[in-house]
């Protein structure tokens, strides 16, 4: 599936809340010729995360936005097609923010990582064993602190970072309990990912099936979601709760901030933290726990879907249907074949 | 002023959002006769905190509401009248949990510390050497964990907590902001608790005085309050702030919660943490913190400001008068001479 052509999915238009299909268009271009000391990455798998999002907005974020008429900034994986950079050979797969695009030419420093375990399919360096595996990993253990037989909440439980999230909690000896939308995904929280019990948000019993599940209250809240999700977690925190704030997936829009009910006295009565996580922050021990999580995936301790959209014309609306929550798993984008 | 009566202060009625006058009533009884191993203590300062408004509500809280008809709970320093405990002689001043009352017969475990440091008034021992001050040391080092050339932001900056609160921030080599209300408490909060800044929450240019009293954003945010006043603050954490969730006197009632902008946007963009504080966490160090804060308050380091009212009749109205903000300083009512 080589071609002459590089296509790229660029950002048309600022989008207020969630980015939609005709934000983006499709143009093609020239297959970039390499500088001195750059590497030809052929994308195979593109990401797709909620945190496009806020990639896309230019409200007060991480990151500078995405410039309009830009390549969409996105994380994919690869095969190195030329290099003229000591440190990689054609053939070799990479990852890294190389963008929704068929050909990326970048310098060595935009490369993450190389692929090496190759026993494993590459798709999963941009999931369980990518930036969703490490954010599980992070932010349930450097914030929430899980200890035995504590009681983990997860929200978007079925999600690729909420999945994760369960069961490196179960490996750590917690009860845990996945909030998920729909009775197929409850299912496969239970059935797939070993949650102790897994709750429908969008049914009617969802305050009574939370209590139950939660005999002994919450000691951990992993949030994905914020909204009247969290609104109703946050009522059975136990004291010395923690709870971490990893992403916002049900508040449509932050601009204006969206009002919701005060938490300071849920804090104050329970003692309880609330902390914000970013992946980044831990960067310089993603490596070891890349290893470990690689062990625990090998191992089948921790399991992890995939939903993959063939083709980049699937790219512009991918977004928009991730917050519809039409995917079970990490989503990705195949563009090419993997050999 | 001996007397052969004991003057109780009673809750008559459970108020819904803050207590009134007419919520108590006083009833005159007869000074309680010694059990064994009492100890009977009459009260000079009775304390009054606006934790009250929580210890009378039956919303689920720190501790079991207090009774209909029963003597109102209060912190409290008096002297020792008699004793049948080895460990208490006549004439010793002691504080602890001895009612809105003049007399109060208690076992041992009742009584909190003996004061020993009599250079200075004993009704420190209810304010700036007690649990405000104890409040304000642990909330802004274990929660604040404030670094020397950070900015820490406090509301009800002169306040019994924040005043306190403020001086330490200073000691530990703080850029220091107070919020308060009105010109001449803001005043107070520049001369007297050496803030490098003090603003009105009640001028106008409120939200552009915030932003130029921190030019480099706010670090660690102390907050008395919550409510529109904290609203605007956390706009302007920095990474990896710290807010420290002591009180929440702005908000009148938590039944049914009230609503404001969520929080969880800030706290994922700055990675920052919000926790509650309760006091009695840190009890195992309360004696070398006071130790420490008697130092400070000894070499001028910490000041602090009284606001006694006098007689047990001011008992019943002073809550509500806590919340209309019309004390300076920690409010105790004098119910007898300390010598």
């Amino acid at each position: 599936m080589n071609q002459s052509i590089n296509r790229q999915v660029r950002l048309k238009s600022r989008p207020t809340g969630i980015p939609q299909a005709e934000d983006f268009e499709i143009v093609d271009t020239p297959v970039p010729v390499l500088g001195e000391n750059e590497v030809l990455v052929r994308n195979i798998y593109l990401s797709v995360e909620p945190a496009m999002r806020g990639w896309v907005s230019d409200v007060a974020n991480y990151s500078e936005p995405v410039p309009l008429g830009a390549v969409m900034r996105a994380f994919a994986v690869g095969r190195v097609e030329a290099s003229r950079h000591s440190d990689f050979r054609p053939g070799e797969f990479v990852s890294g923010m190389f963008g929704w695009q068929d050909y990326a030419a970048v310098e060595a420093n935009v490369i993450q990582r190389k692929i090496t375990a190759t026993d494993l399919p590459i798709s999963t360096s941009l999931g369980v064993l990518g930036l969703n595996g490490l954010t599980a990993y992070f932010g349930l253990q450097k914030i929430g602190q899980p200890k035995t037989g504590e009681t983990v909440v997860v929200s978007t439980a079925a999600g690729a970072v909420g999945s994760c999230v369960g069961q490196i909690a179960k490996i750590k000896g917690c009860r845990t309990v996945g909030i998920t939308g729909g009775p197929e995904k409850a299912r496969i929280c239970r059935d797939e990912f070993r949650y102790d019990a897994a709750i429908d948000y969008k049914a009617d019993n969802f305050d009574s099936a939370l209590a139950a599940a939660c005999p002994d209250g919450v000691d951990v809240y992993y949030d994905n979601t914020a909204g009247t999700i969290s609104d109703k977690v946050l009522k059975h925190l136990n004291v010395g709760a923690r709870v971490v704030i990893c992403g916002t997936a049900s508040i449509a829009n932050w601009e204006p901030i969206p009002e919701g009910p005060r938490v300071e006295r849920h804090l104050l009565v329970k003692r309880a933290r609330m902390q914000g996580l970013l992946i980044f922050d831990y960067a310089e021990h993603f490596a070891e726990a890349l290893q470990e999580l690689t062990q625990w995936v090998r191992q089948g301790l921790i399991r992890y879907r995939e939903d993959i959209l063939e083709g980049i014309e699937q790219a512009p609306g991918s977004i928009a249907g991730l917050y519809r929550g039409e995917n079970l798993g990490k989503r990705l984008i195949r563009i090419a074949p993997q050999d």
